[in-house]
């Protein structure tokens, strides 16, 4: 079977779904293909904040009613340190931004709904899908659905099929060079029905280990606990969980925590990973098939939005004022913000992790760091400015 | 032979002058101990970037005439990395702060001949200088002088004799706290007698290694070039220097470089180091005999006025008002700014410098610290207002 589509889009996931949805409102055809269930694709447990960037693109695509209705507006975060507590008033330290904690899974419930509604396809359960000729004129992609082998012709492919997906795998390891740091420990995450025990997300440094109190509503809690990445989940029971939580929250935050019975538990480890170029021929990889961050900073769908962003202006000037000479800046305009936003994760996960291997100087560094940024009017912008997204460039 | 006064100062550099003076102004007596001779104390070439709050300090010191009228006002700095140059406007970034440049020798000079006009004694070449009773109601030194031993009975020492001298030695090891990063490369200086290369100080980055153009007067340069630690001077001819210089400065900068024969050259290595606590009885450290920082950002010397400082300002208290609970206060109030110095030293060290174990992760953030810092004008602040030197807090 042959199919043809102006953008194939390999991948479901939220930056999928949201390029779709972006071009197909631009009047811009195209076919998502997707490994997966969208159920499975619901299934994942991801970040909740959303920078204003992200928001904006929501809304321009037309998909922001729930979030504007039941997103939660945050004007700021809290940090701690040796028990220490400071809040990062994001508004008035930004001149006015803010985040919103808004679920990725309801960011993705709504984009399929809204592709559903559109009428636009999207191929679930697509398997072997596989990019040829991306350095020629005519690229496409084959695949199987349903034992049947379909080749969709295409101008250009989107590859937002995350980091083990196909799309990054299609391009010749000698045209890429990677960046990597792995950290020594993972995050061991628990999803409950609680209200969360701080209205604004705490971000806490301890001695025994980092500590993430968010969100996803007034009533879904999501903690995170820095562990040794031997540990297993089923090490840790939620009691072990909720206590080890206490223990590393300052006593006024401990006394107020909800605690219930975890809804889901895992444990993730965390990276920094960067690939460049993020354009081969017509294949323009988006988001995790790019870039990994550490989630201490909530930027990963921050970064994929940012990505889509900057595909989605490209491709509008190529198809409605023929800009085809656009299409080579993508991976220069969009690196140079997920460069700053991999930065800006390495710097809060190394602010405030425990490190094995630190030494005593390093241990007084980061505190030092962590007095002087919060201490500063200029050190405590740099982290709001950060958090809730730097601006984006032109495209033009 | 027994002497008495109320403060004996271990060290005739800059930080025991500048106490000295400082005290034999407000009436309170003094006598300072060096082991070498006046010439040999200005023979030590060194930094020559003076922060705001040392200008105050040896202005209140009555000092400040010749640094006034020969010293040059610095309103900015210029960052170079791959040879793009930046300008770090610090008087504009700061609300007004500048920084003057004025050599550690002439400090040192006037800091002597004031010493000599007003009377007050120091006695140069004391041999063994050794404190004693630091934890008894009356501390002594004992030291020899002509052959002779002499006892000097005093209130209060201050150890200003360096990270070699004997005041730290002379606190029991297991009260110290030590801190240390030892970095993998040196600074081989030279100085001329040639006008800079640039009216303002220029550090760089390039990938053959940091250089910094600094300079000590209209007429005299100083320049340095990171090396490897197995590098020696004498593998380092006048000649080649300039070479490895013009090489590593961005084009239009190499192309005004005057160069010359060399009065003074020499490698030193790049270390920071903190010891807690800076207090052990009635012994009080000062400046290098605590801390050590890499010269990158020109914090040494203003470290040790930082702590003479806040001393004196202890010390006028416990004479005038019998506030000794105010001596306890010292080594924290003295390590909160001593610290965050160390931080912004380290800081543009790691931020300028080849890192010979560094990866491409490294290698990225490194450089992306730098475009980000350089491109918010919050980040451009957090460097503006650390260069000029953070601001002092009250002794009360």
């Amino acid at each position: 079977m042959n199919m043809r589509t102006k953008v194939a889009i390999i991948g479901a996931g939220p930056s999928g779904l949201l390029l779709g949805q972006l071009l197909h409102k631009a009047g811009i055809d195209n076919i998502i293909l997707e490994r997966q269930t969208p159920d499975y694709v619901l299934g994942r447990i991801r970040a909740g904040v959303l920078e204003q960037g992200m928001v904006d693109m929501m809304r321009e695509a037309g998909v922001a009613e729930r979030m504007d209705r039941e997103g939660l507006v945050h004007e700021g975060i809290e940090l701690v340190y040796n028990g220490k507590r400071d809040r990062i008033d994001l508004k008035a330290l930004t001149g006015g931004d803010t985040v919103v904690v808004y679920g990725q899974t309801e960011v993705t419930r709504d984009l399929m709904e809204a592709r559903a509604a559109s009428g636009a396809m999207t191929i679930y359960q697509a398997e072997n899908v596989q990019p040829h000729d991306l350095k020629g004129e005519q690229p496409y992609i084959t695949f199987e659905k349903n034992g049947e082998t379909v080749r969709l012709d295409c101008d250009y492919i989107a590859g937002c099929d995350g980091f083990h997906g196909v799309s990054r795998k299609s391009i010749p390891a000698e045209v890429l060079r990677h960046f990597e740091r792995v950290y020594p420990f993972g995050w061991l995450g628990l999803l409950s029905d609680t209200p969360p025990v701080n209205e604004e997300l705490i971000y806490a440094q301890h001695e025994r280990g980092f500590v993430l109190c968010s969100q996803r509503s007034a009533s879904r809690s999501r903690y995170y606990l820095q562990v040794p990445l031997t540990d297993k989940v089923e090490d840790w029971s939620d009691e072990r969980f909720w206590n080890e939580l206490k223990t590393r929250l300052p006593q006024d935050v401990a006394d107020k925590l909800v605690t219930g019975p975890s809804l889901e538990k895992s444990i993730a480890p965390l990276r920094s990973y960067v690939v460049e170029p993020m354009q081969y021929g017509k294949l323009f990889l988006v988001g995790d098939a790019a870039h990994i961050v550490p989630p201490t900073g909530a930027k990963g769908l921050n970064l994929a939005a940012s990505d889509v962003c900057y595909l989605y202006r490209i491709l509008v000037k190529v198809y409605r004022e023929g800009r085809t000479d656009l299409l080579e800046k993508y991976s220069e305009l969009a690196l140079r913000r997920i460069w700053k936003a991999e930065r800006f994760s390495w710097f809060m996960t190394t602010l405030l992790h425990d490190f094995p291997e630190a030494d005593a100087f390093d241990q007084r560094m980061q505190r030092t760091d962590y007095d002087y940024y919060t201490s500063s009017p200029a050190g405590l912008k740099t982290i709001a400015e950060n958090y809730v997204g730097l601006p984006f460039d032109e495209v033009e």
